[in-house]
């Protein structure tokens, strides 16, 4: 009921436990299956995640963010925060704890707009961890820019055809179904006028044209497909929610997801840091540790004073979407912390790479990957760019124009008007002179 | 007892009081009599101003963070953090309202270690606002740097007889007393052997060379004194806690200082922030409004990243100090706060300057003032240089160097670990293959 | 002929000669008659200055940018920023070498544009450096944007009518005339319906509202002048150049003097270095010199990389406009200088500051006076913000799209073209194989 | 023999056809075969290179840095600085013109301090690009700090026995030799006890431990050996120079390379700007072109005037070695071209980068891999932070102390010399009035 920056000791104890499983058990597979997250679990990685899953089940933490009705325990986003500063560290613990983007989101708009069918289909399963989804939105020519979409989706009967091409659709090489964005409408605006399809991956049709690899995977073997849609014909109940409405989910479905990736930017950030301050301890050049010498300890303080402040700024947002439960007022916030974010995640990691040496820059140590992470998280939802002029048309509605060619504030103005509020008191100091 | 950002109702009230009371009454004062908090009120500016403050005590707003013994609310940090905010938007508002620096931390010191008597000559019409102090601890040399210090005090009988120079003692011109420190026992460390004394200003000997200005002050006409100490008698009363403890004195004075400037920097770069958004929606240029321009649109988005982040950094640290009541464990933060300062007051304030084309330069304008503002900033306290080296130090104490030629997580060695660690799993894997 | 990065040994000769005198004789003007340089000599500063003029011009240093027609040495801005560079450490330096802004630029139109009558009256006191002029371009509520003036002059018999606000119009205060762009035909674009004016300043209706000041300056005691131009009757020989040309008169003022303040900035920033380079040697703090720690070593390098590149794009841009003789080919890298100039000079005067200490932020140390001024050099001649769209656009001008949905140089496009054009090889290899 | 900024037209027709060549015949071996750059020519490569390398040689452009006595033009720094800008462009170019590091450093001390033998042994064939060399100095305990290495080449007989580890030895797996530098005196300073031999790769007891990948390379293949040196036996002739000379050579060869990084990273930040400016010309969201959008313009400015300066400064102190051709003068700016060079290429790529959105952090395109090479080159001949130092003890080297608490040029003493100077017009002044 007044400001407070703790958090309360039972879900602390949860916390701990986490932090100890994460670090023993679940940080392991990401040297063992880097890049494997995403195919379905069989053969020995079953045999690994499985239990895994169970333990975190037990202490009641697998998919915290979602509400009881969903298998979740309903602790909103602060919560979620904390918990995600953890999983961040790791690859693979999403995973384990049933929060991996972008299954999150996906999952999120089937319970709200899914018919029960649907959910029975895609969402229990999804939910379960056993099958993995793909958001196939952004188009090549178009970006996230849904006024310049071009796939259609037109009715045949009680069918719908679908034509087009797709990019970036994540792990759409491993989903079991795409959630796809298509026109049906082309006589009103995008906001009006597109639909959404689920439409499982195995449907005749479908091509993925190349899977698009990040820097430093194989080409053509990525995980961001770009897809040919080929007269894709998929049954009326392939809608998700009503014909026209995809803007508006795709609205919802964003809010979430970009603060979860910034839940989890604080623990990478941290673990970079930490890595910073232990090389900084342990390297001696020039006759004294790194520690001791004014560049590192600047490198330190400046990706400290980063980390904390964004820490406090995404818990403080975490906290305003439990309040308001209303994403227009939080708006601002959560484009702000998208701006933060690639900045944070990027200077500190740079700082501790340059803090290691030549072995920074090696494949040996994680520090290019946390960079080229920053770089995707400044385009991922949307470009830095676009977050910012959302945080200035935020920010700009509380303010009004001046009535005057001089600002409100102008110097000579207020202080005419201060020497007549209290001229009382100045007359009077003149008449004594 | 968990995580919120948010004042409780009756205080708020109080706070939105505040607001409109330093915004319709206090400000005035900014414009007529600028420079001129520090001068011993008389004439029309106590017929202002006595009123103002006797509605300040009336709300129970006088002096908050000082204990009821001192006729404060002690209401401790956090609330004075909320409370400053509102009043870094005027000069005049902390004198109003009872908590100016440096007098707050004259004051505290004076509480702590002073005698009964001296804080019945000097704290009690120091708290009541009726007179002003100044801090003479910076030599010209030597900056803040005490172990250079070489103003001496030697015993003459039950006296003292101080010599030698002090700088940029602020306010000296027009306090009623110095607060100076001086070394005492030359043999032992600056740590042991320096002590406090309590000086009237208008003690034979004492000299100010020079009233050192800032930036846009008249030569000689500011308000931060080049004092010469020329043999200073003082009696043994003037002692301030024990011999040799000024050092120990001097820390608990810089603690609290720190964050109350930046409390009120808050509010002083809301103020440029709110500024630059009038202007940016008021002015046309090209064929738009400013406001529709990207790179203002950056201005604002960067400005109200920086300044929520900095808040949030800044009552994060108010609510710590409140907390643990140990400065140790606040010191990393209270160093943080002090490195981002300046930055923020800074970039924002040259923003707003930049929007506002070559009015935002001219003195018709605050913009150069905050400025200037945050480069004293940078300064005042100790150089950000220091902080930032603190800051360092704190955040390595929680650290170890690794006790490998390699980091404890160089990928190799974590990779080994890991496959031996699910070894069982990677091993029948093999075996089915 | 060929890169030579070298000046002549005779020119380096006047340079040296140049710099030992500003530094003997010139500077000392700046502290004994601060912000005086636009009154007309007269009293003691006739008796000071003139001297010093006469031992420039037998020098034959005087008004070296202008040809020899004109009183100059037709050197060219190439040997004018290497002189520029030495005059730029001190603010009379420019009127002792009569080429101060701006009446450099006034002079060069007039010379360009002007009828015999004009140059006899105007230009040749001017360039004497016996009067002074003022360039009233500026209006309040539209900056420097022509398309938005509302001033008018219209015809009334044989002469003109002047009505409208101007806004920023230096030394006015002080000048024998000024210079006035007014809208003549406001049926036609801003670009063919202005005009310029001669217009001396006790002509009647003329009305300096406010001598707006700079930072630090007495309020209403500036330099910059609100002038409200009521019915001001001029005639017809008052109009420079002919109706309708006012903005092309204005280009080519504008394209000298941009490069000029940059040339003085690059020997005001090199001030600000060696001070910094001087205290960071002097100053002890914590056992051992500034010089010797790695924040102020970080200070000095970045100073030195920020200033040397500058300095270079400087000459080469100077370099570029003797050669071209054409606006238009050099247009991307003045605008470039104009971009970089405000922050070098800034970053440079900040580190020096903080350098100092507490002293750095006083009115005894020039630093804040170069940080203001790298504030009114990023608004002077049209902001920052201008100035990179146009280095932006002409850069761009050098490019064009890609003629296909994706990047000219995406990798698997070049990969594809690449194994086409070595197809001989690679077959004849698999052939081995 | 005056400032000229401008190629000799032959040169420039030389540059010219090397452009054309490099693109259309160089630039599609980097699709082909990328990473294989040094792995001696065999198979299909020889066939495609080998014709390449003639035609070079026919134009006169092979190694172009090495007087004609090895087989070069002997054309200096700054002429090899205009080729290098166009060769920057291609992983491969350096290769087909002969100019590859660390080749380079390696083939100019062997030129400089081997005897006959070792230079027809390893000279001749490196210069004629048929085999490669390695720079084995770095030892992971210790960076490129010489006091720390520990690799001891001990005598026996007429042999020398070599143990110890060395670290980023880069080519090491495709060499033919490897220079090591090995401590052969401990009894005396690092800077007189280390000597440097010249070992072939397939000597007894050189085993490569890891072969280290920068980031995006397979685990254990990348090219920068970790090599374990194992009582490898080697004749008195393998010793390069004199007993004790290893540091004196080091440092002839750690001059050049950094400049020759220098002069390519203007070709690749140039290709990074290239590519940012025709994505921001194709790609149109929310109805306008990139190139329209503010954000977009200030990133393409930032870069013009990042890269121009820089590319200035590098050519600049190219000039500066050809002309003075000691190293000790031109160590400040080879200091400051390093300090510079990460931050240009870093700052262009990640801007281009955000430009192609998310296909920009794909590794279908080049941007990441431009990203890495900065931090790579943030390090690779010593770090940033050390070149810092350099530069700002270079530059401090031409000032001295103030011989007085307050600095030289501190106003109030400024002022003082100022009126005493000019005291005969003052008091004359103050007589008249």
């Amino acid at each position: 009921m007044a400001w407070d920056f703790e958090t309360d000791p039972q879900y602390q104890e949860q916390l701990d436990w986490a932090a100890e499983f994460v670090s023993s058990e679940v940080e392991p597979l990401d040297q063992i299956w880097p890049h494997e997250q995403f195919v379905p679990l069989d053969g020995a990685r079953r045999k690994a995640v499985d239990p895994l899953k169970d333990e975190v089940r037990k202490r009641g933490l697998w998919a915290t963010h979602l509400g009881p009705g969903l298998g979740g325990q309903g602790h909103g986003q602060l919560k979620l925060a904390l918990l995600n500063e953890i999983l961040g560290r790791s690859s693979w613990a999403p995973i384990v704890f049933g929060c991996q983007a972008p299954d999150t989101g996906n999952a999120e708009i089937i319970a709200h707009f899914g018919t029960e069918a649907q959910k029975q289909r895609y969402l229990r399963p999804l939910l379960a961890g056993e099958i993995f989804s793909s958001y196939s939105m952004t188009e090549p020519h178009a970006g996230a820019d849904p006024t310049m979409f071009e796939t259609r989706a037109v009715r045949d009967g009680d069918d719908w055809i679908i034509n087009g091409w797709k990019y970036f659709s994540s792990n759409a090489a491993t989903a079991s179904f795409l959630i796809v964005m298509a026109v049906t409408d082309p006589e009103v605006s995008a906001y009006q006028g597109m639909s959404m399809f689920l439409v499982p991956t195995d449907t005749p049709g479908i091509e993925i044209v190349r899977n698009v690899g990040l820097y430093g995977e194989p080409m053509n073997g990525g995980s961001h497909a770009l897809i040919r849609y080929n007269a894709v014909r998929v049954p009326a109940e392939a809608l998700l929610g009503g014909e026209g409405q995809a803007f508006a989910i795709a609205q919802t479905r964003l809010g979430g997801g970009r603060i979860h990736h910034a839940m989890r930017t604080i623990g990478l950030a941290q673990k970079a840091l930490d890595m910073m301050c232990e090389r900084a301890l342990s390297r001696v050049t020039a006759g004294s540790k790194l520690s001791d010498k004014q560049f590192v300890q600047g490198y330190i303080a400046d990706s400290y004073a980063q980390l904390t402040q964004f820490r406090l700024l995404v818990l403080y947002t975490a906290w305003e979407i439990d309040k308001y439960q209303d994403y227009r007022k939080v708006r601002k916030d959560i484009a702000a912390v998208k701006v933060v974010m690639p900045t944070v995640l990027h200077d500190i990691a740079w700082r501790a790479m340059q803090v290691h040496g030549a072995l920074g820059v090696t494949n040996e140590m994680p520090f290019l990957t946390m960079i080229h992470g920053a770089g995707v998280m400044g385009l991922a939802d949307g470009p830095t760019e676009v977050h910012k002029m959302t945080v200035a048309r935020q920010v700009l509605r509380g303010h009004a124009p001046s009535d005057d060619v001089w600002p409100t504030r102008w110097i000579p103005k207020l202080e005419t008007a201060a020497r007549e509020k209290y001229a009382r008191f100045l007359e009077h100091e003149v008449g004594i002179q």
